[in-house]
C-alpha cells in the first residue's frame, strides 16, 4: 500500500466517501489521529476536491477543546463541524480514525428499525460480513445504537458520548435522517468497519424488501 | 480546488452529470455564468465528451434575448435548449450557475408525488441532507414545484418562471416525466444543490418502497 | 470529441458496454460500419480487454454472406456470433453501428411486457427520454418488439429480420432473457438510443415497482 | 490482452472485486495456479490496496498441505483463510483459477432460495446469460449448491467438497449469508464464470420482487 502523509490520506478517503455516495452535497466528514495531532477534514466543501493543503492540524492532547495547530491553506476554510463527535472517538475509545457518512443505506436501515426516528437500535444477526467488525462474529447479534437528529451537528455530542458508553462493545452510531458515526485503531480498521456496516445496513433493507426472515 | 475556466469547468460537469446517470442519451445540460458572460452546452450532443471548445458564450447583459458572443468551434452545434430556462435562474434569482438533470430519481419522486404528470409539489422533511439546500434546515418540509411536460423543453419557460415567483425559498423546479433544474448563487452551490436534491428524491422514493412513513 | 479509427472505437464502446453492466460475462457485442467495410468485435471473450487489433473487419459490400477482409490478430479469435443480426441493421435500415446489451434492465423490462417470454411488445410513454430516439416525441407511445430467444443467437436473424418489416419507426428489438439490438445511422446515434431506452427500460420497471400508472 | 504475471493479475482482480463492491471491507479473496505455483492474496486485508508484493506463492504440487515457496514481502502478512477452499478446486476440478466473492446478490439469492439459512440449491432456467457457464446453455436448470456458513471459513472445506462431488457438472458453491465461490480452467473462465452467475443471482432476486415467474 503506498505510504501516504495524513493530510493526503484524509484527502484520498473525502474521494473515496464520494464515490460511494457517502459524501455528496458537502456531506460527510473524516479525520485521522497521528503523531503530529488531529486531521481534520473542513466543514460545508464539496469533499471530492479536497486537497492536503485544506486539512486542518488540531492539538492531539487536549482533547476537551483542541487548538488548531496548523490551519486549512484556504483561510475562509472551518474545521468540520463534526469535530466534537470525532473527539468522543478519540477521548472514549482511542481511535486513531472516525469518519462520519451520510449513506443512504446507514439511513434507510435506521428508519427501517425506528420508523419514528427516536432513538433505538439498529440489529442484525447471520452474516458473514459481520467478522469485519471489532471482535464480532457472523453468528451474534450485532447491535448499533440510533440517536435522534438535531439542527446541529455538535449538539449530538453528549448524546453519542452517552451512547457509546452504553455500547463498549460498538464501534459505530446512527442517527435517525442523517448517517453514521465509526472509528477504528486506525484509518485502515476505519474504513474496513464503515464497509462492512454497509454491507450490513444494504443487506437487511433489501432482505425486508424480500419478505425474508432477519 | 483546481482553478478552470468556465468553459472547461462545463465540460467537467458534464462528464460529471453523465457518471451520475443524469447526462445519458444526450440529455440534461448546464450552464455557468462570469464576467465574461453565459457559457452553456450544445444542445442534443453527447454530455460525456463534451470539450471546452464545443461550449458557447452568451452575452450576459442582455437576459432576454442574449446574443451568441463566441459559438462552439464545430459550427454544426447548436446552443442548449434549455438555454430559456437557465435564462430564468439568471434573470430571476441572479444565479452563477444551473443544471438540468434527467435523473431517473428526480422523475419517480416527482410521479410519485403527482402520478397523472399534472402540476404538483414534491415535499419531504426530516433529512439531514436537506441543510445542503439554500438557508433550509433539516426539520422543515421541502417543497419544489412540479410541472407538466411539454414537447420543447423552451415552451416551459413561462411555466417555470411563474413557479420561481411564487416559490422565492427554492432553487429548483422539477418537471413531469422529465427532470430537474436546478441552480446556485456558482457552480459549486448548483451542485451541491443538484446532489442534496438528488439523495431526497431517492431517499423518498426508497422510502416509499419499504413501507415507511414520510 | 478525439477522432478515434473505427477498431478503436468498438474498443472503446466495448469497455464502456462492460462499465454500464451491458458485457458482463463475455456477453454483448458491438459493430461499425464504415468506407473500410464492417468492424466487428470477437465472439465469447471478455469485451472489458478488447483492443483494436482483436476485432474484425467483413466486407461492407455483400451483405449476405460477407468475407472476412482482416481477421483479429489473435488468430483464436471468431467473429461474433451477432454477426448475423447486426447485418439486419445495416441491410434493412442502412445503419452504421449496431450493439447488442446483455442489460438486465432491457431483460426485466421484457420480461414485465411478456412473463412467460414469448413474443409480445415493450411499450411506454410520457418520458422526455424518449425524444432521443428517433423522430420520437416524449407524448408518443413507443413500442419495442420482444423476440423469444433460440439456444443459438444466429438463429434470431429471420425473426428479427420480420419484426424490423414490421416496426420500421423502430430501431431496437429486445430477445426474452437475453438483451437487447439496437442501432443508428451513426455509432453516436446507436450509442445515444441504446442510453435512451436503457433508461425508458429500467423507468419503466421501477415505475412498476413503485405501483405507479404506466 | 496485456500479459501480467500472476502475482500483478491477482492484485488487478483484487481490484475489479473491490470495484464491483464483492471484495469491501477485506472481504472476498482470490487464487490463480500456474508454473510455479498457487498465488494466494492474503487474509483480512484491503483488497482495493493490493500489490503484486503482497501476494503469497504455494507449492502447487502437494495440494493437501502446500508449503509457502514465497510468503509476502509483509512479514505480518498471512495466507488467505479461503486457502483450503481454492484447494479443492485445484484438487478435485484441476482448475487454473479460484474467487470468492461477498457479493449482495450471491447472498441475497442464496437466502430466497433458502430463508432458513439450511443448506439448498439455488436454481434458474431461461436466462441467456447461462450460456457463460461451463458447459450449460439457456434453457436449461442452472443448480449452485448451498452450504451453512461456519464461523471459521476454513471449516467449509469438506461440506463444500462433498457439494463438489455430489455436482460434477456445477463450477461454483453459496455459502449461506456468506458469499461465492466460483473457479475456471483459467483466471478468465473463473471471472466470466463470477459474472455470469452474478447476473443470475440478481436477474433472480430482481425477477421476484417484481412478482414474475421463475
Amino acid at each position: 500500500m503506498p505510504t501516504l502523509g495524513s493530510p493526503e490520506r484524509v484527502a484520498e478517503l473525502c474521494r473515496w466517501m464520494y464515490s460511494r455516495g457517502w459524501a455528496t452535497g458537502t456531506g460527510g466528514g473524516i479525520s485521522i489521529r497521528d503523531d503530529q495531532g488531529i486531521h481534520v477534514a473542513p466543514s460545508g466543501v464539496q469533499k471530492e476536491y479536497i486537497e492536503a493543503e485544506d486539512v486542518f492540524l488540531l492539538d492531539g492532547q487536549s482533547l476537551d477543546r483542541p487548538k488548531i495547530l496548523r490551519p486549512a491553506a484556504d483561510s475562509t476554510l472551518r474545521v468540520s463541524e463534526c469535530t466534537p463527535l470525532f473527539l468522543n472517538a478519540y477521548r472514549m475509545r482511542a481511535a486513531g480514525a472516525c469518519l462520519h457518512s451520510h449513506s443512504l443505506w446507514a439511513v434507510l436501515a435506521a428508519r427501517l428499525a425506528s420508523p419514528s426516528g427516536a432513538p433505538g437500535h439498529f440489529t442484525c444477526e447471520g452474516w458473514e460480513m459481520q467478522k469485519g467488525l471489532r471482535a464480532r462474529g457472523c453468528f451474534e447479534t450485532i447491535v448499533v445504537p440510533i440517536l435522534a437528529n438535531t439542527p446541529r451537528e455538535s449538539a449530538l455530542s453528549d448524546t453519542m458520548a452517552a451512547a457509546m458508553a452504553a455500547h463498549p462493545e460498538v464501534d459505530a452510531i446512527l442517527v435517525a435522517g442523517h448517517g453514521l458515526y465509526v472509528w477504528g485503531a486506525d484509518w485502515i480498521q476505519a474504513k474496513t468497519q464503515a464497509e462492512c456496516l454497509d454491507y450490513l445496513f444494504r443487506a437487511t433493507v433489501e432482505a425486508h424488501r424480500l419478505g425474508l426472515p432477519r
